[in-house]
């Protein structure tokens, strides 16, 4: 019976629990630990978990693959947790919406003998929390793994065993690059459906509006319903991208605002029409085709997963004897 | 047999005639009319009209009531093209999503004859043109009627029933008070929609961010696949108040971006905590609740659209009627 810890069960704790569950991995079993007793009982109940820890140290102890879940900022206390329970060679791996931060937390906390690989799962609803998780969260969404420089092959393969486990499309990046794409998809579009909700509500005649608006305005700010939590940390994180990203919205509306005030219909109108056509040719067909930026993605088999971790666990080992080795060759030279 | 015209047979109109058709009316002729014969045709295919007609003139002859469902800029021209054809007592109304200009223009164009009575079905999808039309669009959504200063009860109880026979919510409101209420909860989220996806799309990195984009980035800029003709159209029509909306908007932008840069971690915590919190609200309770504004709207049977606008035309008579006495009996008296 091999271990794997999720550290934090909410949505997406619990979602990669019961996916992991799904996917009907042979003697597996998943300890899981969270703030609140309540979330332990229920990911239990749900079947996201095999046995609930009361802490983080607990849930890590002998497990070959620990996954964090928590909110960004909790995550740096999670490492300092569960840094002296870790198995030697054990994988740890996060779901962080943003991995800057996370990669140095990470190199300075975690023993050496652990070996950490950033995870973005690029999944999510408005929803939060362990009654919002489910099984098939992930199916076919990116998932960014982002190795740390000093971790060996079978750890980096054992996280992308973990991503297609739960059905996800995992894709190698480094975390400069992803903290400045998620910026711009992600955290700057958070930002705009929060403003955009809290302008119109802030207003006095927000019941008459209400009372008006339909799916667009529904959809527009469907981001402002999200955790106000991983709003906080992903912005606390990841600062000078997304200020960078709503600079350049705001000329971008600057523009519109010119557009609109002035009386050139034919380049108000083209604007519009660039928008829609661009916007209708990505819906239709997708992301433009250009060659992957980051090394190919091979199919892990899915027994590898704790296998890779295993792996890593005679690698750390092997440099170990080596070093002893190379230590007791030194005392007898001298 | 009663005749109804539908002038204009893309999303909106073309989902009248479904769903008026979809009602069964009886002894109800639906007559319509379109720019490309192409889409004229596919009405009549899909069952949206009976009769097709060349010419929004012909459409209209001997209609009881006249549906002008274009895009906004193009309604003035529909309203000269008409105005001689209308019969004595024709009931107008359109689907325009701006009011004040619409309203001034039915007051200078259209015939002593006619009433006019506008209407904005708010419904609508990313989608646009007759493919797209479904009978159900309206189903439950409102549908804000604005009846003109001379238009008789029996015109306005035509408009309300027609709205009630597509399944929507009628409720009055008047041009002023409609226009500023859409700037903010449709107008707004369209230039911010566009903008957002423009300024995502216009970076060298698009096809990397394009490839991770989820739901989020989807929904948030979902807006901008709409008809660009029908964006021109409604900043043109309804400029000043977009200009507003869009000025608060930018205050509130500010607002977050302040927090952003800042250190103020619970602030900004609170800012994301509150929106995120009234949406909630909102998307479970519904809008909140107070006295309606406008007259409150009764039930008008199916019947009586077209009852209605016999109504309308005998009231029409009957002035004319005691005018002409009165003309008459100055005459004697002199």
């Amino acid at each position: 019976m091999e271990r794997i810890a999720i550290i934090g069960l909410g949505l997406i704790g619990g979602s990669i629990g019961l996916a992991l569950k799904a996917a009907g991995l042979k003697d597996m079993e998943i300890a899981g630990t969270a703030r609140t007793r309540e979330t332990l009982q229920t990911a239990k109940k749900r079947g996201a978990i095999d046995r609930a820890e009361h802490t983080p140290a607990d849930a890590v102890r002998d497990a070959r693959l620990v996954i964090v879940a928590t909110p960004i900022m909790r995550t740096k206390e999670i490492f300092e947790e569960i840094a002296p329970a870790l198995s030697p060679g054990a994988v740890v791996t996060d779901a962080g919406s943003t991995k800057g931060d996370v990669m140095r937390w990470a190199r300075d906390i975690l023993p050496p003998t652990a070996f950490f690989v950033g995870g973005h799962p690029m999944a999510g609803k408005e929803q939060t929390g362990i009654d919002a998780a489910e099984a098939g969260l992930f199916r076919d969404k990116p998932w960014v793994v982002v190795p740390s420089l000093d971790a060996p092959e079978p750890a980096v393969r054992t996280v992308i065993g973990l991503a297609q486990a739960c059905g996800a499309a995992p894709r190698y990046m480094d975390a400069d690059e992803h903290d400045s794409y998620v910026a711009a998809i992600s955290h700057l579009p958070l930002v705009v459906a929060s403003a955009l909700f809290s302008v119109v509500f802030d207003s006095q005649a927000w019941p008459e509006m209400a009372s008006l608006a339909s799916s667009g305005f529904r959809d527009t700010t469907r981001l402002a319903s999200g955790s106000a939590e991983m709003a906080h940390d992903i912005m606390a994180t990841n600062r000078e991208n997304v200020l960078h990203w709503l600079d350049r919205f705001q000329q971008q509306l600057d523009g519109y605002r010119r557009l609109i005030a002035g009386d050139d219909a034919a380049s108000m109108r083209h604007a519009f029409e660039r928008a829609a056509l661009e916007r209708d040719n990505y819906m239709l067909n997708g992301p433009p085709r250009r060659e992957p930026s980051g090394p190919a993605v091979e199919r892990v088999s899915f027994s590898e997963i704790l296998l890779g971790s295993w792996a890593a666990g005679q690698f750390r080992r092997q440099q170990e004897l080596l070093r002893d080795a190379e230590s007791r060759a030194e005392k007898d030279r001298r």
